[in-house]
């Protein structure tokens, strides 16, 4: 079989899990809800079928996320199948390459990018979250969704595009949510879970990057900084902090450029770029032998302790800005 | 007429407004962006169907919303009809009642707390937003949507919904919202604007305001201060302060009942609070003379200076936690 046409994607994948037991779906390291919740959502949809199906994640999941894994204890078994979920790229699967890559015989994804790392594959990069493409294979495999599969589902797609609010919110995305929602996913408790609970460690570490805020070029760029005193002060978990704080400083009227400096623990520099067009963040990332996409990209800054790597990004952030003529 | 029915509401509206010419449609003051977006989206499409039309708001739109009023000149003729969107009470309508009061002949809202102003009503606690109604009251009088009507439908909905965040989402709200998008509104443009643009004097008075928050009651309750100081320091617009930042104190794990204390320009000090079941917000601020939802409660504190206001809230918050047993 070759990679799956995008309209026969989801009727093949079916086809091909109706003929297969013993599945064990794997989903990326680092996961975020969409990896989670796709993994999770398609594991309780083929137990119902009958079959015996499994997880794994090299990563534990966010804490927030671990309602999506109630009452779905591990059976253990020696898979005989395994398939990825939402994996872009067979370097994003931590050690479950090690593990399984060679067994892997089924891709699904949504990533616009995605790098084939295995024959059989559906990617639909229309699909808003990787959790979409599962909600239409549940239904083509006649699974009747239970509040647990519609949870995971709906926490997928929610985490993917913001709560519905980034740009790759389609029609379908909002129809499908409003079945999710309809079909009786506790959506309101999911949104309060996710969007609404807040780890103080975590706000203060953030109110604390955003303190550190500078605004450059002109109001063009902005830059926090997150060394390790910030996270050791107030005792913040890293996995806690999501930004939704600290994003604030991405999000300033007028800046194209936003860098995040984050310390490691090892005493190393990570820049994590956003950028608004004109600006494209991969751009700047490359030149210091990162990479990633037009609206958000990283790099290394090794070798360079936090006060090198501001002026270092400084002036790169200057000079591309002069190139691009927005300065 | 009497109030209309809930089924016939649509339908009973939409024949009196095929009977009117010269309309003036009034939102509340202090206008959100549902007020602003259910208004401009019914003058437009009072226009469209070749009918005088005209809007009020007895204060200006916050900025943001500026675009929802392109292209929508005021015609400035005498009105025959009065009309309200998204008026709950006619308090709420600061000095339009004193300008039009005794001629409204219309309220179209959806509220669930709507105290009736006027005898023809349609409300629907249903609906999330009152541009919900607008969007159907537009297809019962035949308006073709271009795409200023769908942003303005939109900006009401995303506006009321938190970005459908909030539990007054239904499976009807991302059915509309996914026709807006399906008919060609600018969503992904409009999010950006108004949960994506903030403004840095803003931010700076949010990370200030964070900086004051306290946890007490046992992690139950969480406080911040606005001095006017704070307003000084960084010259933020409140009406900029769009609270993105400043909300992570009120949705910290464990909270139950938040409290934000403001200092006004007079120096008088203003409590608002928030509270998650089984806090009721309304109980604590009729305690001081005010009143509000039991989600979310406000109250002057008259007489009282910063210090002092901290310490009465403190208590009462610490008394009504003990009242219901939470601590």
């Amino acid at each position: 079989m070759t990679p799956f046409d995008q309209e026969q994607g989801c009727m093949e994948t079916a086809k091909l899990l109706e003929s297969w037991d013993d599945i064990l779906v794997v989903c990326h390291a680092n996961p975020d809800g969409d990896a989670i919740g796709s993994m999770t959502a398609l594991v309780r949809g083929l137990r119902a079928l009958g079959k015996r199906a499994d997880w794994y994640c090299a990563d534990p999941a966010p804490r927030k996320m671990a309602f999506l894994f109630e009452g779905l204890e591990p059976l253990g078994f020696e898979p005989a199948h395994v398939m990825t979920v939402d994996v872009a790229d067979r370097k994003l699967l931590g050690d479950a390459w090690e593990k399984f890559g060679g067994k892997i015989e089924l891709a699904i994804d949504h990533h616009g990018v995605h790098r084939p790392f295995v024959e059989n594959r559906w990617v639909d990069p229309q699909s808003a979250a990787t959790a979409e493409m599962i909600w239409l294979l549940l239904k083509e495999l006649g699974v009747s969704l239970d509040t647990a599969m519609l949870g995971c589902l709906y926490t997928g797609i929610a985490t993917d595009t913001g709560c519905f609010r980034y740009r790759n919110v389609t029609p379908r995305t909002l129809r499908i949510a409003a079945e999710l929602l309809e079909a009786g996913a506790r959506v309101g408790d999911i949104n309060h879970l996710i969007f609404e609970t807040k780890n103080l460690a975590a706000v203060r570490a953030e109110v604390m990057e955003l303190e550190t805020l500078e605004i450059f070029c002109g109001g063009k760029c902005s830059m926090v900084q997150i060394p390790r005193s910030i996270i050791e002060k107030t005792g913040a978990d890293e996995g806690d902090m999501d930004g939704s704080v600290g994003r604030a400083a991405a999000e300033i009227e007028g800046v194209l450029i936003f860098v995040s400096l984050k310390e490691k623990e090892d005493g190393s520099i990570k820049a994590s770029l956003r950028a608004t067009p004109p600006a494209n963040a991969a751009v700047i990332a490359q030149r210091f032998g990162g990479g990633g996409h037009v609206g958000a990209a990283g790099c290394p800054l090794d070798g360079m302790d936090m006060a090198e790597a501001r002026l270092k990004m400084m002036e790169a952030c200057e000079q591309y800005l002069k190139e691009i003529g927005s300065i």
